[in-house]
């Protein structure tokens, strides 16, 4: 199952973005919307201090069906009391009448600063526009989610005779935990909604929530899935598979697009003694601010993968048994440093990806994780993300 | 008990250091010892990839009895196999002879890049030469412990008619769970074995175990305690609150020079249901490279107290109850953003230190935590450490 090389719709679903004046420029206000009503499942943040729209959005997804999904960026609906839930309703309830729909049908998410006021009246002023703009592009959705994010980011793939399209946006706050950053799937496949829900936790599990670009968990994490059953059924097992796909090339858009990042990084553990370690491991690495610099210098102090593997206090490790390699050059067997061809590693840790595989010669478990490098980007887009 | 404000060492206790060619310039071989043999207890690093030291280290401490500690920096001696371990023995050897007392008496430490051989001929060749030049300045021990620390830390204080000198370094990999990067106290008081191992574990997990620059876990993390006694005795209450201090002005020491950094950051967290969750938010807080960063640009993008609060999942945390201030200044009330004067908050955010202040609003839980900020220093330091 190929992705297409320009992301597309599937049957039915079409969006829209405009600046409504939120942000000084570029697209702050997106919307996502199907002919007809669609089963849908989604995951939010496990943070305890969520946004508005995700104690909203819970209340909306347990229906089961929604049509719509509107989204605003730069400002999250975070910390703003009971009347955050009230502006976050009004947004829904400002696209569904546009749309000529009920507002039970319309999730809504808000992405950006924490703390500040959801500036209602632009979105309720621009929404009968956006809802008369639909088009068919899936990126001009992708557009207006954008926070940091360096490039919009839509991918899409046949599955059966259906389609199935997810736009998502990243690129720090991001250690998902049970949900991800906003990442928005539509098909038409038609699915029910328990398998449309197994669908959605079994593909989010290994993708997003092996994603890491700062350990810092999002309080507007949201997921969701629409399927609009347009193109018929599909068998179950086809459909997780392409969400498999389409969620793991997402989580690399994400990674690779992570705040200040230059390159996209992924662990692989092996010989873990079960998955669950595996994870860990896995997690660990990808965290690693000292793992994370070395990648951004190009600095093979391959040491550092011992040191994140042992402070996996909860894990089984045999130091002994520790074996790595980068990007296939091993560097570390029996917990040792083995001689390695230096100026080739530098050349490989500073290429895209860089892939750091780590086997723990203990027993079966495997786990994958994504990630990006730790640069000055970083630090300088979040040592002013509120005043710019 | 105030510091003196010249460290001294207890009596019976010197030091000295050198550059015995490990580095290329600044001292990277210091030796400590007491006239006579002293009590002793240690705590050591939880990586499960410890440093041949460690291992070492933590077979001789149970004997309960110490005269000396060497230490080397630059070459941590971690990731080095057997191979590893027997020149970690080697270097007490070394110590021993050429102090002329037996090697069961002699902690050795290392700290410094994992994964490359301990350069044990030339530690070898230095030590009688150390040991000859043994003086009265703790300064002088604490310089040749250094790696990345921009300058030597040693702090002294009385303690009853006894002396406390405590002498450490930073200042990156640093989240020690359970011990502490290398840090070596030296006191004539005399305490009994288990006086001594119960005031050491008590004030490491009130202050180094609440310290973090990086969320890093060193493999050669080492706090160990030697009380030669020549002093007499000192109530075990009046020596552990001395200690206390010490450690706690260590931790700001460490905390201030961590790696790349600008300022101390101190987070208070009060109102916890109980003192394990209020450690929880603490470390949340201290590590978040978000709160890190916003600190670091003077950015009073504070709502990212809420995000770090609520991605402690295993607390009890209300989001309506939660409370924060700013070095005094409120930013917080009942989970929400409250007014406040910006260009005072950004100021205080430049000053030194930064003191974060969260109240949960549920119990009588509370806790202190130490570190810094994120800054392009860190990255600079961490993208060619090895190289440099």
């Amino acid at each position: 199952m190929p992705f297409h090389d320009t992301p597309r719709f599937p049957r039915g679903f079409r969006c829209a973005s405009t600046n409504c004046g939120i942000k000084a420029e570029g697209n702050d206000l997106s919307l996502f919307a199907s002919e007809v009503s669609a089963t849908a499942s989604a995951v939010f943040t496990r943070n305890q201090v969520p946004g508005a729209p995700v104690v909203v959005g819970r209340e909306l997804v347990r229906g089961g069906r929604l049509q719509a999904v509107v989204v605003n960026s730069r400002v999250s609906n975070v910390g703003t009391g009971t009347e955050g839930l009230a502006r976050a309703r009004r947004m829904g309830v400002a696209a569904a009448s546009a749309l000529g729909i009920d507002a039970s049908l319309v999730l809504m998410s808000s992405t950006g600063v924490i703390g500040v006021d959801l500036p209602i009246g632009k979105i309720e002023a621009a929404l009968p526009g956006l809802a008369d703009a639909l088009q068919d592009d899936p990126m001009v959705g992708a557009l207006g989610i954008m926070t940091t994010d360096t490039h919009p980011k839509a991918v899409s793939l046949p599955v059966g005779d259906a389609t199935l399209t997810v736009v998502g946006k990243g690129s720090g706050m991001i250690e998902p935990n049970m949900a991800t950053m906003l990442v928005f799937a539509f098909t038409d496949a038609d699915l029910d909604a328990p398998a449309l829900d197994r669908a959605l936790r079994g593909a989010v599990d290994v993708t997003f929530n092996m994603l890491s670009i700062d350990t810092d968990t999002s309080t507007s994490d949201t997921c969701a899935l629409l399927a609009n059953g347009l193109a018929g059924p599909v068998e179950e097992s086809v459909f997780g598979e392409a969400l498999l796909q389409a969620f793991t090339r997402m989580s690399e858009l994400l990674a690779r697009d992570g705040e200040g990042a230059t390159t996209l990084v992924r662990v692989t553990v092996t010989g873990a003694a079960d998955v669950a370690d595996a994870r860990r491991v896995a997690k660990s690495l990808v965290n690693s601010p000292l793992v994370k610099t070395m990648i951004f210098g190009g600095d093979p102090n391959v040491g550092r993968i011992l040191m994140a593997v042992g402070k996996c206090f909860a894990c089984r490790v045999d130091p002994a048994r520790i074996g790595a390699s980068i990007c296939g050059v091993g560097v570390l067997e029996s917990g040792s440093r083995v001689p390695f061809d230096e100026a080739a590693v530098r050349g490989l840790l500073r290429g895209d990806p860089v892939d750091l595989e780590v086997d723990l010669g203990l027993g079966e478990g495997a786990a994958r994780a994504w990630g990006c490098d730790l640069t000055h980007g970083y630090v300088d887009e979040n040592a002013a993300y509120y005043s710019s």
